[in-house]
């Protein structure tokens, strides 16, 4: 498909979806299965080698809101500029989204970056990260590197992250702590409790700094996930909350992201990102992106309808899965996860990589609803082959 | 000037300069006084608060390469994906131009990131940065924030880098060195000759690694003037090569920047970005920029072709300069630097800020030929005036 067509296509989705949630017929409502009433439209083109459908990565398959992209189309021809005006202006709009100084934020790339300089404005010998066994690896990849002792987790037998562990690991260390948490967990797609999450962070342990990555958060449904937000706007002095523009925008190929903490902290984070920039498109992107509630609610649905679509496949197939609160779902398999993979390739599908040790597990991302109803008839075919 | 209007403008006079080009009357080989023979044409805005000419941050005036905005354009639809296969695509192509292997290229973000990256891959408390007192501050910002010893060497007093002295300080000093060089330096445009360079390189002082940052390479016109490219091919293990497309390419809100240098090197440097990406688009926009023979030849003479009507106001003014080999000239003033910088504003014209320790000497960046044609008048203007 000719990228001009792709953007149409965006548009025309967008458009029809945005419809049916301002008619009251939201997606996420419908009573009836899914899979049995979502239809592959006439126009669906299965996919193929050349153009797979991509579910390895939890990309947003929506591409990013309508007025984003209008908006860093216009950009391009500015880009021989520097966004430094633009780079204030996006931090004090999130500012003011989290009711937090200017100083209170920092704009990264993505929240790798977020990452990054965390570890390296905390790094030292005697410092320890705390990581559970299976979570995005950037933290550990860049704390070993920095030379920071790294003490890994194990998971509980439900793939959740041990939260009482984890504790004892800081209690038991002589040194400072920084303790890593995806919340919701990934490959996982599982939560941490708030209730639980926010009584560690409020018991302020000792030389304990939490480094909260909420990456998906905008997909967490589960009640008892809250975001830390409300503990930095109370002042919690332990804490620094990383962010993307990745997934719920669909922004991922712009790498715009953030970190919000007391200014102390961001203070300490600056002088490792220097007077680095980040690109213009992305930044009046996300500048415009903040503000888009129909595309922000179009993005939630949309994941929503093809998280219910894939679960009623496994469901089905009576495969077991860790309860989803993200946009994609970490599913057993019966098969070596190579085998799945290949078979899946050959059928244009790419899912998720190994993640050791859940070595008989599978992270399938969540593309749109339509491709998901493609996704789980082949999952419901595989079932019966014994492929899955 | 709306954002479509100013990329139209950009492809009609890119269009007429290449026509130019091909039908032999290279601007640059005018023997006319370009001064008088130049005019502003009747579509020329004149500058205003709003709408200023930009001549403050070293920026190309062009506007990114007609062909790299329009893959750009249709990069944007699909920018919800992650860029991995391209960053090797274009390391690749990178790696080619250098004759190099892949291994001996690292993506960047502009050369800044390059910067940064060299630095903490390399510092420690005993390493001190040896760099001249009036250069690019990134690399002595990264370095304090980073714990290295940093040696600043005076200039000489034509705002030369005095390299005898440089030299003296790596072998004054008993730890390791990093020499940091902008060759064409910013903001004096001079450059450091090849030959002296290339010696003092091929030396190989003990512990000492030459990190040559060549942002402004492409402008020289100074015969003396080399990259280091061809020390890296035949093998030099003590060079680091820094490069950005954010000036030839006019590339600046795009950050994107390499790294040339052993296998060996880049392998150090690797882990200080870790597997964080650089934006599709500037990725993409990059590509086609590197192939795009017209553009670039359009931006060296465009950029030349400035420069000798900015040369031709100051020499009528009698007013002294740094030869430059950038896009941008440094020169001296009668008045002081914040009173010109404010009448500058006045009549809608940025110029440079201070860089101490030449307080008398204001950098001015150059833009289209146009807008130096203004800028000229505005100058000789200020001469009658005693402003300059």
């Amino acid at each position: 498909m000719a990228d001009s067509d792709k953007t149409n296509t965006q548009r025309r989705q967008f458009l029809k979806f945005s419809g049916m949630l301002m008619g009251g017929a939201a997606v996420s409502g419908l009573s009836q299965p899914l899979l049995a009433k979502t239809q592959l439209s006439p126009t669906f083109t299965p996919p193929s080698a050349d153009n797979p459908i991509r579910i390895n990565f939890n990309e947003n398959p929506l591409g990013m809101s309508p007025k984003a992209q209008a908006v860093a189309k216009e950009t391009i021809a500015i880009s021989n500029r520097y966004p430094m005006k633009e780079m204030f202006e996006l931090r004090k709009q999130l500012a003011d989204q989290y009711s937090m100084p200017e100083t209170a934020v920092i704009l990264t790339l993505g929240a790798t970056e977020g990452i990054r300089v965390v570890i390296e404005a905390l790094a030292a010998a005697n410092v320890q990260l705390v990581a559970p066994e299976l979570t995005f690896s950037a933290a550990e990849d860049y704390a070993r590197s920095n030379g920071m002792k790294i003490t890994r987790v194990p998971m509980t037998k439900t793939w959740d992250i041990d939260l009482a562990a984890m504790k004892k690991a800081v209690a038991d260390y002589k040194g400072p702590s920084v303790v890593y948490l995806v919340n919701p967990n990934n490959p996982t797609g599982a939560i941490c409790k708030a209730a639980e999450v926010e009584a560690w962070i409020n018991s302020k342990p000792a030389n304990t700094l939490f480094m909260m990555d909420e990456a998906y958060a905008e997909f967490a449904d589960d009640p008892n996930f809250r975001s830390v937000a409300p503990l930095l706007k109370a002042g919690a002095d332990n804490v620094i909350l990383l962010k993307t523009f990745s997934k719920l925008f669909a922004m991922a190929g712009m790498r715009v992201g953030y970190a919000v903490a007391t200014p102390a902290l961001i203070a300490k984070l600056q002088p490792k990102i220097g007077d680095n920039l980040l690109n213009y498109c992305g930044i009046k992107a996300a500048m415009v992106s903040l503000k888009d509630e129909a595309f922000i609610k179009y993005s939630r649905a949309s994941n929503d309808t093809s998280r219910k679509i894939l679960l009623q496949a496994l469901n089905a197939l009576n495969i077991s899965y860790v309860p989803s609160n993200t946009n994609f779902i970490f599913h057993k398999l019966n098969v070596p996860l190579k085998e799945y993979q290949e078979h899946m390739k050959q059928a244009g599908i790419l899912v998720g990589r190994a993640f050791p040790p859940a070595d008989d597990y599978c992270r399938v991302s969540l593309g749109t609803p339509e491709e998901m109803t493609y996704v789980a008839k082949v999952m419901l075919e595989f079932g019966k082959k014994g492929w899955i």
